[in-house]
């Protein structure tokens, strides 16, 4: 089983989205897509005389902003790549967290900043999601979670898929891949043919402590390592044109601990 | 099995809504529901900059406003219903007709106008709406149908309410109630208690005669008796507040073949 995120650098680019769909078509057994927002939803909002307040690159979602992203994430963006799918045989189904329960979650506490509806994870329907696979449709998801009171919750990405993932590996192998902007984990971030193509906890710690791995690089790799401490059999992380290639080992950084 | 149909009236009444979902989510057995889009639609495309056209009633949907009835119907609306569902202990989830390829479409030809991007139904997969169901999940479905090549295609909902009933109705018996703004079918338009109870054919054919039955109420009544003849059991027109009484047959307007 494969678990795939993309995040906006290819959902606002219509032709690496393209290309992106066709390699996730061709990915044989079960999968699951998980897309971050993009753009998009910044530039609807605006239209709509919402301002887009981001800290720390997290949107603060007020009511206006909810709504939103909930039309742009779960309606446009959602759907659009589901009947794209379905062009490529792939007989995906779109879900936010609500739609048959799959992904439970609460408002994040408010503590020096006040994030609004934003959802932090609580609990992964697996039982639902294998049902879905069981039955060879591919779940979408949107990053939508479902507070458990009748309200949708704005809900980063990247936690969403490692998430869904840890929680599919408690029953099945599970690999997850982060599609980035980037060909890989870079040794020296000035150089993008600088991939590392294995990373254990001990080579990302020279690197943390060298500084050539920093910045919006942490959290992410912290988060990939605490999927593959959490029963997640690999995590690859590579660029969205390579992922053919990565999953089969010949692209990308794969984690190993 | 129960279908129920609810349009823009109720749509753009959050109370009115939340009136008929607590209604729906108390009703017994299979449900599935079918939402058009309302005055939401309108409004977003407007502050959005995008011009809406109405023929007979009918939205022309350019690229611009498929766009923004993906987002305003797929997802706001849809997946607003689903959250409040789910708060109600009615495990739903939410669907346009790409999602698991459950309602096929092909775009109307043109002849007199080019109404665009809107979907004339080609077929319904009620095994896959009867898989759904079977798992204790509600359906509800967003006015969109699949265009069979990658694209979404706006499709007026009480079309594709009856096609899914027609179509569910070859397996098992299926009630088709349509909610609308009066408390039934009206022997005097201006007279809104001459709900008249039971419609046959023969008395629908007398009030078109007599004029009492008139305008929009045509097309209406026409597809509802053409959904009869085509199998389901049972057609009610009603208001979204008396779901309950005109399902035990108390309320409303029954119509029978």
């Amino acid at each position: 089983m494969i678990l795939l995120k993309i995040g906006g650098n290819v959902i606002d680019d219509p032709a690496a989205l393209a290309r992106f769909l066709n390699h996730f078509a061709q990915l044989p057994g079960h999968k699951i897509l998980v897309h971050g927002g993009g753009k998009i939803a910044t530039q609807t909002a605006k239209k709509l005389g919402i301002h887009t307040t981001m800290v720390e690159g997290r949107r603060i979602t007020d009511q206006a902003m909810l709504d939103v992203v909930t039309m742009v994430y779960g309606g446009l963006v959602n759907k659009q790549i589901v009947a794209k799918l379905q062009s490529l045989n792939v007989n995906a189904i779109g879900l936010t967290g609500a739609d048959a329960r799959v992904v439970l979650a609460h408002k994040r506490p408010v503590k020096d900043i006040d994030y609004g509806f934003v959802g932090d994870l609580d609990e992964i329907s697996a039982g639902q999601i294998q049902f879905f696979l069981r039955q060879n449709l591919t779940p979408v998801f949107a990053p939508l979670s479902y507070d458990n009171a009748g309200g949708l919750l704005n809900t980063n990405a990247d936690t969403m898929a490692s998430a869904i993932a840890v929680d599919l590996a408690r029953h099945e192998p599970v690999t997850l891949v982060y599609c980035f902007e980037k060909r890989g984990v870079l040794a020296n971030p000035n150089d993008d043919n600088s991939v590392i193509a294995e990373l254990t906890p001990a080579v990302y710690a020279e690197h943390k402590a060298a500084g050539s791995i920093n910045k919006g690089m942490i959290p992410k790799l912290d988060n990939a390592f605490r999927a593959l401490e959490n029963g997640v059999s690999k995590v690859i992380i590579c660029h969205a044109d390579d992922v053919s290639a990565a999953v089969a080992g010949q692209s990308g950084t794969t984690l190993r601990v």
